[in-house]
């Protein structure tokens, strides 16, 4: 679960401190003396799972690499308002200049934790994973994924090359070839690295059944009714996974994992969830 | 409003593709002839405010220069489930790479759009502006701030640099030092750029006034009643533009703008929008 | 097979292109009129199977968009001494400043994509994949990986996040920890992504099995002697795939592929085969 | 000979290191506790000569900063399996994830100076210098080049812009103009920077002569048998250098030296030579 | 005034060393122990004002993070010959390569200072102020206005989006559609952020009343003569800002400050310095 | 002399643009409408030498792909107020945009080729090359050194790596090792690349005789006396190249000419020409 240290996420940390000061902060440099010191603290505002800290940090420092900054909360944490998450010291020009992209970026992901907390709780007790999707924030996708298995939630394919995924659009791209979903499935196995597993969007139980057969590892059930759900999860259990697709809500989403599924997952934990209010304050 | 093109613009949708695609699309290569010719439509889902179209369409040809792409729908139109965006026709491996990519950014800014038409119709006819904040997602702020303008709404400042604004933390870190709020606008109006505005973000109606006798040319209301709000567009309006923020929601926001304040600025349009369900499909 | 035509490659080729010519060709701007028009052919010196005609003609376009280039021999053809594998028109600076950068990705990507054929070739009509490794030359993994791929190899993992495989180190390292291989291979179903497959590299026949038993999808066995691998093979081939890694040579690479294994590894395909000879010559 | 430590060496570290971790490392973070400390080697495994260790060394302190490494042979050193290159101390999952790469850049540097020793080694004694070419592996040229010199080569030119050197494709662009050899060694003095030096390559022993006396610095003599290079060194020795290029190999290479050319140039030193075993092993 | 520590400049820094040190420094790793220790200056050879004494800093920690560097003199200070203006101490290789980069931003940046300070003393005494316009030279903007700010000035826009300057340009474009200047301001209010000021190039005194009127915060007079300059204060002076620009000169600003403009704008800052001469010694 | 068209000067461009255009253009967006045509001249304002045209019109195009732009007058063309550059067609939105970058670049050239064109002229006749040095302004040196060669002058090295010039704070460095200059550029000749020149800056004849009985190819006559150049060349000439440096003025230029020397090199080209005054107007 440990934060993604990576050179991309290096350098979208990078760029969203350039968005914001490029030009300089004409505030900070206009009123406060460059020696000045002082101290901070980043306060939580609502309850939910704090997910970022880590990442704010780099924000701060990379801003000025002679910021103390000490961490009191760790990502994964259910937070209340008024926690303090983090207190720093130092220059407070570096401090008032990295105050926004540092708390954007702890604003947006403990949002998609605590979003992604909010289903993993509405499950609980049931053998289901919450999973998301690749419906992420563009330049976000490793940071938002980060925040996924932060809130409790299991990552589904990273991006395109790792995994095999037969969508409704190649089956309809293969339609004109005339192939069932048995060739297609055993065309992708004899083509595709044999390190990927093969998983299979379907719309009836029937294609999921012919799925298996012809040994897709995971079956894609695409908004599906319960019962249809229900019937799909007694043919093939056991012999793919099977994950429930569309359409899924936080009223929903007990109901889906009673029939017995092993994995939910839903775009909006990644593409909709609501910033967590986090500040960050001079003391 | 014109999409903003800038090398940073372009960068963005760079890296978002190579999000996805850095490792190639292991489905489609398998499956799919490099040679087949197809079509696809972009489809609305839901209700909303339209925005970017353009960066859809530069996401496909970025992928595959080749491809053609018939836009029927314009960034700004309202849209309802059902509404075709935009036609393409090409390469099927090339229309399947680019879909997830292109409809993120799609769903994403129409998002940020059509949150902030709801709040530009809540005040419709009352003499304020509906403003963002940088609030921004991160190394999402160009777009996102696109999006506010073709949801009807206007920018604030871009970054640190395009405006001089005294926050609470400038006032908190210059209180050591014993300054008024008078002394320091006096401070910025001397040190910063005679090119830029002054703006001052404060607590009460007195400090309203001080500001404004010391020369700001906006007043921010910090989460101010309605009452003190009022009261501070009777004594300052006109001298200053006056601009409410802090807690606005989509509830009270007319309320808000009856005050007579002149800008209302709310994070949420940048931080909270939902995404809009738009998808591409293969005709 | 398809060229991965991502943004990392084309970046990749910027930078050799870099590499040669951030200075400038300054023979060729001494001697060569600006204006002069020229042809001239990639020719094959020897035998062996074609990878990178499209990375050729991309780095010629970036170098000049004007040149026109028919390929008339495609990736993954076996070549042999005079094969013309294109034909090059346009301004003869651009020819020659193109040259070098050209012919190094042809001479390098051909290179694997022969010697991986040689494997292939070794182990026909053997139910058995040659693959490589991660042992990829800096920057090259996703093109090196394309070669093997055009000379008839898979692809094992393209990195460290596309596949779960434990390792030695992986093993040493928990071995303090007291887990059966048991208990890891279980830690990490429990832990990473149900979309990725399961390896484990073990020593001994005994090990295999336990690994199997704990749900692994793919045995690696590590530098095993041929009756081992034998016996590997009878007691768990159908209850996961299994790999021979370690010291295979062309020469042993068959009686390895005798004994059952359903994947043969290989990293000499992309760390030690020797540069195919082809060159660019003006007509 | 020292390292060269440029922005962009920095560059092919950092991409090299993002190929291989841009998705994190699934298996290491799933298994691996984020605070276990542990120790590793870096051991050789055959014969050769070391090259690269402070780019290993980078790479795992670009992983890690904290990671302690104590390098125990320097680069030049004659190395023999067993030997150990160098001591890792830090945390197991830094050590992990940072494994491959660096082990990656240190065979491949390590082959090419291995390769470039044994051709210095076969000309022991002799008047002669073995240079490499601009065959560079795309990306890896300043470290290929680097490995040369490690080897006991020397550096032929490093790009196109470092040296004037007018080869058989700028003959025969400038063969329709009906210029001779020196006019054209002539006109790239009066063109080009007096900084550089020019070189002509040249097939025969009387161009070689021509060259010489239009001011040539260098003579390449292009594929010539021995007793050309004899004669061609009998009738120009001491006006310019004299270097022997094509179709050299490690048998033929001390005869090529005692016809007593200045330098032999091998492009095979960065093209084709293997990697040099060395691994990273936990202890 | 503090220098701009934007991840923009640290990208200027890095290009810059980039340019010179891309294949090493031949001369001194061929001449200079790695190992040498050593001491230079930073020593001042012309009378002027210093500007970019950290960039310089930066450039030689970005070479070897390792040297020690005490800067003795601050930007902004007037400085004469023989004045020493940092001392370094470390490895000799390390020193002299990144010597004549540091040098060129000093020199560069001290030049843009000094000159900007000939413009601020000829006008001492008087209520205006001297700004810089956008005539940068490319890539160096942001250390360029920084240098104008050291050396006395004040920023004008920095780029094309933090602020509204309608020039002739836009007028002639506008002229087509038969928009007056007063509805030319007005479009613009309504149209743009209202966190920006709105500038109006003008040519005669009449343009300058009609642009006040529509609202405009900042006149530009444009190539005006010293009595229309006169006459245009006389008439809007304190319902806008004056800013007088074009065909300023040393001789002639002291008379031009005296029409009582507010901000005189002068190109030359930037893009016609002189280098102020300063050089790295050993010592 | 043709334009560098190096991925490097691609980046410069790009990165220009992205400091004036990194968040549109506010003023050209709020009042032009996006389909607007018209056109528009590069016009001159002062005399000299034009450097640039193509980099301005790949900002052109690079700011909008379909500009029509014609060149009317090609670099290294002398060159008066109101020639006609180029004429620009296409949306006048595209051509506001990209007008300051587009000139800025071209001032500054055009302003380094004209300067150096000032020399060239004043040395006519005599048989001598005026060239450029490393002094060069911070991320254009490639440019600058394109523009010093369209002025009519020679470039001196590119950067660190493109030729040997062994300068006082070499000799300085070497004292302490009690190296003798003979010995210091025999150890040069015997470490460093055979392809490159190797270069000594002396203070004295003697130290220039024994410099080049030592084999150095070229002497640097630093900040010597007329009398004393006068004097080297008659000891050296024709066994080394002869280069006058340091404190070379326009009035001193031609004397120090006349002494004999094969070069002069003047770092006053590109660190303190003056931008020659060039404008985008709308027709």
């Amino acid at each position: 679960m440990g934060l993604p240290n990576t050179p991309q996420v290096k350098k979208v940390i990078t760029q969203a401190i350039a968005e914001d000061l490029s030009q300089g902060d004409v505030t900070t440099e206009a009123l406060i003396p460059k020696t000045q010191q002082g101290k901070a603290s980043i306060v939580v505002k609502a309850n939910g799972i704090l997910a970022g800290v880590e990442v704010a940090k780099q924000v701060l420092l990379k801003v000025d690499p002679e910021l103390k900054i000490a961490i009191l909360i760790e990502d994964g944490t259910e937070v209340k308002p008024g926690d303090i998450v983090a207190k720093i010291e130092g220059r407070v020009v570096s401090i008032l200049k990295a105050e926004r992209v540092a708390s954007n970026f702890l604003q947006h992901l403990s949002g998609i934790a605590s979003e992604t907390g909010h289903y993993v709780q509405a499950v609980k007790g049931l053998p289901v994973q919450i999973t998301d999707t690749r419906k992420t924030t563009p330049c976000l996708r490793t940071l938002g994924k980060y925040a996924v298995r932060v809130g409790g939630g299991k990552n589904h394919r990273m991006n395109l090359g790792d995994g095999i995924l037969i969508k409704d659009n190649h089956l309809a791209a293969l339609h004109h070839q005339g192939l069932s979903i048995k060739e297609i499935v055993i065309k992708a196995r004899q083509k595709a690295s044999p390190e990927l597993k093969i998983e299979v969007e379907v719309k009836t139980t029937q294609e999921a059944v012919e799925a298996v057969e012809a040994g897709a590892d995971i079956i894609m059930l695409d908004n599906m009714g319960l019962e249809d759900m229900r019937q799909a999860v007694q043919l093939i259990k056991g012999r793919a996974l099977i994950e429930a697709s569309g359409g899924i809500t936080l009223d929903r989403v007990r109901a889906v994992a009673e029939t017995g599924v092993d994995l939910i997952s839903i775009g909006a934990l990644t593409h909709s969830a609501k910033a967590l209010d986090i500040s960050l304050e001079l003391d």
